[in-house]
This record gives structure tokens, C-alpha cells and sequence, in this order.
């Protein structure tokens, strides 16, 4: 019987490669995203429909409204920075940060993956071209690790409770060519984080900027258009 | 300026003595609730009860329905064990074991910490006359704690996460005596797994054995009346 796994999808460019790559290790996939009350709700259609292109056994949308508990540029109405430098992006926290995110999302991932018996789980944290956030660090990723085989009864039970981060040392425009060998349709996929109103891509967030980097690095013709 | 707590809040008795000390220790205490599909809601009006009488600044109820994600008969359908021996509770994780679930509160309640500013988490976890939960465990706290301190900007830039369990080595009868010295007013609290429709607590279920005995040992008369 396949195993399965539990997928975080977000159905940005790392998560719909996470996800073909855990396809592609022969896992059974349950993909799971979050309705947290962000500002970029055009990404819950673009994990669906990348779910469902990577057809994996079943895609769940959790709600759980983080604007309650924590401010962010993400899920307020603060602005979001736009064209900075390569420099500036990944050089400190941003605005962007949503705090504990990456810890909310695992633990919730980690109680469904228990209930269903799945012992594996796949995020898509990277910490090349990436934001500078804390919780996509490998040392957070192990600590989780850690922190979850004590917190379970499959933990405890001694069922080895694995976290896997396959992109966490890859440029972006390495993980555009592994998603890309690995059939991803990045044309369905959504970055940016302050999408105009017919979910079109700023072009100016640090998240777009990290896309068009990457595929430019790559030399591949990103799918998707841009307001600028 | 009293520096800000959050403190896990289910209206039983080991939370609200959890409470209570946090107040003694001289906290600006924040309680945080989950409306997680619990079977036994009616702690949701206690936990409202107990804030109010101890006078927190704030009391928020969070909904997070883990019934979506997550099997336990806490949060199901199955039978609630009842009337079973001392020496059967606390030997094996029990039916209503939740999923990761104090990893999950314990994240949400981290987000809301930082978010205001908060660097200290109270929780009334305890390991003597307990259900035998794996996310009770000291080496599941102090590890929780050590993964705050990564997945966070506060605690990336140095500001130590400090994660709480005043309570962790008390038997029942101790947490019951310290929460009538800090003036915690029992009958407000709720403990039953699996209470009448009347909230009437039904005195067979673990959490309801454990309480009687604590009262029990402790010489002390429990307010609350049992179905049986």
C-alpha cells in the first residue's frame, strides 16, 4: 500500500513543487491549505486547481481566521512593500511576516496526518531566494520535528514522525526546473501578495519580484502576467 | 508596565489555578479559549465565567473546528470511557486523546503573544493525575519551547518565548488547595468530558474521576454536583 502524506499547499511556485515531488517519491497525497484571512485569497483557487492538476487524493481548505490574533501586512490592510532590492528582500523580517504561521500550519497539518495515520509531511520552506522569514529555516523545521514526535501518540508510540523540506536548499530557479521535470503547470500556480481585483499579479511585491527572478535565472518564460 | 501573559484557558481546574498564578505572579493576563468542536461545550461558558471572576484583560474564544481534520471521542461520536480504575487512567493514551492538540493551541496562543507583545505562555499541563496525554509531558513543553524561540521574530532577534506549566509536577489535590488560596471559585470551572444536556457533569469520565478524587484528597468539598 502507498503511504501517505500530508502536503502543505499554499499553490505558490515551492508548495505545487513540494507537491510534485512528493508525488513523484510515491506518496499518497492529501494537500492541505489555509483560509486564514489573508489578503491573497486568489491562492485558494490556484491550490485547488493545482490539486486537482496534480491530482492528489484529497485537498482540504482549513479555515481558521488568523486576523483575529495577528497583524500582518498579509492579512491587514497595511501596504505591502513593493520593488525593493534583491538585497533588501531576505536582509530582515518583513511586514509580510505573519507571526507563528509556519508553526500553526505544521502543528494543524500534524493532527490530521496523525488522524489518518500518515507519518510524513511536506512543506515547501526554502531559505535561498526567499523572504527572511523565521519559520523557513531548517533549524525550525528540525525543532518542529522534534517538538511533534513528543507531542503524538505515533511519536510516542514510537512511529517516526517525519518533516520533510525538499526545496530548503534550492535557488527559486532550481525549484522552476524540478517543478517543471516533475510536470507542475506553474500557469495555475499564484505568488504574488496583493493581487489587483481580477487576481492578476502585482509584479512589484518582494514575492513577485523572487517569481520573475527566478524564472528569468531560469531562462523560462513565466506563464503568468503581471500589472507591472 | 505589567509585562503581558497568555494563558491557555479550557475552565477546568487546572487551567484556572493556572490562571490564578499567573495573576499572582503579576501578569497582565490574556486568555485565550478554543471552540475546537468539543463535545463538551459547556467549558466554553465556564472558561467565560472563570475569566471574568479573575479579571483578565482579555478573554478571546477561538474557533477552530478540528472535527474537520481530526478523530477523538472527545470530538466525535464514540463512547467517552467511563468509571475506569486509577491505575487504568494514565497507563496508555486514552480514546479521547486529541491529535496534536496542545501543539495547536500552543502555536495559536504563540501567534497571539507576539502579535501584542507578549514573551510569556501559561498552561496547566501536569503529569500526576493526568489522562496519560503525550502533549502533557515536560520534554513536550520545554521542546514547544525551543521551537517558539525558531519559528519566531521575537524570538529570532532575541527575545526569549518563555512557555509556562506551573503546574507540571502537582498532584490533583495541590492544584486544587493552590487555587483556592489564590482565589479561584471552583464552581465556575467545568471538567466533564461528556456533561448532560443540562451541563450536568456525569461523574464517570476520567477527567470527572480525576477531579472527585483531587477534591476528595484534598479534604475539600466539590461545588459542582455529578449525575452519578
Amino acid at each position: 500500500m502507498q503511504k501517505k502524506a500530508v502536503v502543505l499547499l499554499s499553490g505558490g511556485i515551492d508548495s505545487s513543487t513540494t507537491l510534485a515531488v512528493t508525488k513523484s517519491l510515491g506518496f499518497d497525497t492529501y494537500a492541505i491549505t489555509f483560509s486564514y484571512g489573508q489578503r491573497h485569497r486568489a491562492e485558494l483557487e490556484s491550490a485547488g486547481n493545482v490539486a486537482k492538476h496534480l491530482k492528489v487524493r484529497r485537498h482540504l481548505i482549513f479555515d481558521l481566521d488568523l486576523r483575529k490574533i495577528s497583524r500582518s501586512a498579509l492579512t491587514g490592510t497595511s501596504e505591502i512593500p513593493k520593488n525593493r532590492s534583491m538585497g533588501q528582500i531576505g536582509a530582515g523580517i518583513p511586514a509580510t511576516y505573519v507571526p507563528a504561521r509556519n508553526l500553526v500550519f505544521l502543528s494543524i497539518a500534524l493532527a490530521w496526518a496523525e488522524t489518518m495515520g500518515a507519518r510524513d509531511i511536506f512543506i515547501g520552506a526554502n531559505t535561498i531566494d526567499y523572504s527572511g522569514y523565521p519559520d523557513c529555516r531548517p533549524e525550525f523545521i528540525e525543532s518542529f520535528e522534534r517538538c511533534a514526535n513528543l507531542a503524538t501518540k505515533a511519536g510516542v508510540e514510537g512511529e517516526q514522525i517525519k518533516i520533510h523540506a525538499p526545496l530548503i536548499d534550492l535557488t527559486k530557479q532550481e525549484i522552476i526546473k524540478k517543478g517543471l521535470d516533475l510536470g507542475v503547470d506553474f500557469s495555475l500556480t499564484h505568488s504574488c501578495y496583493d493581487p489587483g481585483p481580477n487576481g492578476r499579479a502585482c509584479g512589484g511585491c518582494d514575492s513577485c519580484l523572487l517569481r520573475k527572478k527566478g524564472f528569468e535565472e531560469a531562462g523560462i518564460l513565466d506563464p503568468i502576467s503581471y500589472a507591472s
